[in-house]
């Protein structure tokens, strides 16, 4: 633990955000996802949601302003009834962070995997709504 | 996750405790312990207090009953007026498991770091309570 | 060993079992099954037959009910009079656990390796009934 | 598999056995041994009870004739009424094997942990006979 | 050494030889075979032949007798007028092992190291014979 | 790079960091110290000096205020006419971060070894100041 | 350190340069670039800029003077009214160790991401001018 | 080092010239190759040209009498007016080891390179003469 | 295989006896001897006797001269009638190699394994000689 | 190679010497020398002598002024009429770097093992002058 650094942020967690650069992603993966089968970094956070990861990764992580697509979600499989309430908390904690924030891009469940196996990682939380997957693509830090 | 495995159970954590045999022993640290630099075999819970952990752990987890000695706890420095509130709920938790559960062993400051290094396993929490970690000693399953 | 879990499950198959994640497949192949040459991770339960794996399993482990293909059999190869017996037994365990499973999904024996290739582990039991190796497609915890 | 070597016998138990020489031990845990804790090399067999595993290991490990202490067990504890019965069993096995077989070394808990952390390798078997620990010492091929 | 395992058969070949299952294939390299390249798992039996493992090898490993190929060679380049005879002793060995065999597959160079790469195991030897390397590939363990 | 987290921060140190618990000790050596003999765990800042360190990891890292040597530095050798002028920047920067220090812990050289070789980490600057090396005690994070 | 060697070429990074060959690259990669996933080789040099390694770097490698692409930029993104300023630093720097050089190669982000990966190594800084990754080609020791 | 093996051969060098088989190559690279990106086996001789290696290697490593191509260099580039003297040398060295050698197989430059990365192992010296990269390509060993 | 290398030589063991120096020493020990459990560095020669290994080695390896116990062997253990004659043989293979040796070092069991724990490398052997254990010191190359 | 670095120095010998801090010792050992079981880190250099090693090695490494004993040497063995002339040469090469450099610390044979088990590194070469071997201390660098 360290002054300033919520709990939550494991020594590992903290190193790979540090590591990642413009443009590479992460995963905040729910506790249904295939985290382990794909991906290339694997961080465990079992036993959190993703709400309670989500405000303080984004107090230090810049999202991607330059591109449309810095925030991605699973839609909805067709015929499936599910509304993911949970997006509307994590609209609100994005544009706490990003004001210019405005929309999700919504990718297809198959294409969701895609993307995952090519993030810089995934963190696999035990979050048990629905369609909370989400992917944010890092932007630039400038100070 | 699994059914019937509690969230919080990382498969690390479950993969841990049923390696262990009669007499080993495992610590539950709290945020401030020196985990990475005692332990033999690390498991980082960042962000989860003890308490949330002794439970689970003590559903499947059996402690040696005969030994007297089955739960050591860090005592209280001389001169120090803490009085750690969080003993209590341990000790409820252990009688929720175990009836025959009397009292704790205490160990000074620096015999608990010694025992902490012998542990199997350490898992390091995000605890805040003062006087916090605990340490179980794994029993014989008798089923 | 714990309590409340069979003393057939390993550290580490239930290691494995608690990182899959919805859609990921696990492999109990019988004992002449290429399983070192297939499997990307290998868990070896030398002595046992998969019928004694396979109950304990599916008490933790949710079929993928969203999906028509939850459980995979090895086909018999065309001109072979044999009769796999031990099909049904599977089917009695698997309905216990699963009230909604109807059907298995047939693979020709080269689509079977092609399939355990993918998955996320191959459990190397002794079985030697023929015909007895079964893929189980990991569905979603609803807790 | 293969002709002529029992199904139980794992590769990796195979091969140490093969690596071992004379004077080298190998100790069959029972499921509470802390085999993990004490072994330089550990074999799983989980589900298995050693009973099982020792007529197929004497088979092929010739016991070391010149020492009065090739096979070891662990002493009663004072006081503890326990009658284990599984020593005639053990009894019977071994003298199967070896004509020459009189008695028991019989090593106190506390021994039997250090000469087990010195042995060779430690087979964990879910055993659940009490005082059901038993250390084989290797003798020579002579053929 | 283990009583009723030949000398030859070192730790690492046998635990190889058990892992290995239907359809998986090993090599048996002369000494001119660039094993090393080839292998996926390298086994290294310098200054044998092949012959003094052959036939230990198939007293337990069982040849896939569902194939009609379940034994290879090298074919002789066109023009070398090598007669290689220690094809009659290979034929010898393996009728003694599995009476229904009849003929070998002939492999061309450069199909033969193809399947090498693809063989579970290459065994390196020292075998000076020339076009003397064999790929056995094991069948099904009935017992 | 992070927001927040000033870019002398290496992802390395920052887990090292965060790993560290109460009592864990670290040690920022100029650039003449055998840092890599040393070392259980090597950080290397080369090119940096010690004071563009010490201020931003102060500002995560609480010293240890229960201990009277929470800061050490290394005596000047007798005879030795150096005045370290940098330790009073050193005094600066820490009274910022910690308004009870009071006075640094002097460590003959051999002694400074052999703290710095149980030291959790050893960061290696570039640092040309003579008698610049130091080491920090970690407190407890209340937060 | 090492007399000779300016002290911010660290250990590895010497080690590296040492190591590549004619037509081989090196990245120095700004603090925003996505180093540590386009790596086959990472060296970190958090803390520091491009600017500042740049000249002891190339006080020991030779650039490829047989090509016309010894040096290689990041095209500025159409639209984007940003100046480079850096470049023309990069421009004296280069020439006071190579007087051949006339001017850089042009690539636009995906081609010198492409590049990136295929680099022997990338040197991770936290340089925060725009524009400002360098690819270096290395040439011929003509000594 | 010992009786019979010149002291250039260093203990990595023989073994991996032991490894090699019929149609394995190896380089032995100039100063300039890029080695160390080409390699699967590395094997750095520096300070040594690649004459000094040639004639002790020949010595025990038999060239492909088969093949017409047992040797292959680097063509000298269109427009390039170099002669390289040293491939006389060569010339002479391998006529002494093999008689019947009458002439080198002629690379381009890009064409060594894809030769080079297949290659069993390159020896990296620091040979200054140019276009002194040299292949060689194992025989038979027939004693 | 390399010209002048005898068979039986492999890469492994080569490159062990090049890497020893002046005072080093190597165990051929026979099949029933601890190997695995001693060795520090472990060559496996299973299938070949002491005597085949001892001539090729010593026609690379130096002994000792300066040394009065430049070969070792183990004691007949008192009361044992074994009169071991392979030392004989020994003794014929080293003269041949070396004029001025002229008598074994006697080590008795217990000092000849704490010898071989020392050893840089213990070569396992199938010998069935008994008190084949020999050990042999590297003496000074002078050429 | 890169420019201004003589090319005997391998780039793991530059990393290993940039590493190195004030007190740490290398080693320069000649070809009978036991380094491989003496080191802690190996630097091999075959083929090489040690003066050719000490001037190019002496031009980066500063030598320890401060010490009286910053290289050493082994002492002839009593009885040894042996006059190691190579001695001369490296007071030479020494005063060519070190003007304050006075005479060498003569250590026994076995004095000389231990300090070089403890050294940082050893460098491996094939030097055949008798009592060739040297310790470098590392002195300050101060520029």
């Amino acid at each position: 633990m360290l002054k300033g650094i919520p709990k939550i942020m494991s020594p590992e967690l903290m190193k790979v955000l540090l590591e990642m650069g413009h443009g590479d992603e992460i995963v905040l993966a729910d506790g249904n996802f295939p985290a382990a089968s794909c991906a290339s970094r694997l961080i465990r956070c079992d036993g959190h949601g993703v709400k309670e990861l989500l405000d303080p990764i984004l107090t230090f992580f810049p999202l991607d302003t330059y591109s449309e697509n810095s925030v991605s979600l699973m839609q909805v499989v067709e015929g499936d009834p599910t509304k993911p309430l949970i997006w509307k908390d994590y609209c609100s904690v994005i544009k706490k962070h990003d004001q210019h924030f405005t929309s999700f891009e919504m990718l297809d469940r198959f294409s969701f995997y895609e993307r995952s196996k090519k993030a810089y990682a995934i963190v696999a939380t035990s979050e048990n709504a629905l369609y909370a997957n989400i992917i944010l693509k890092k932007g630039v830090v400038v100070e």
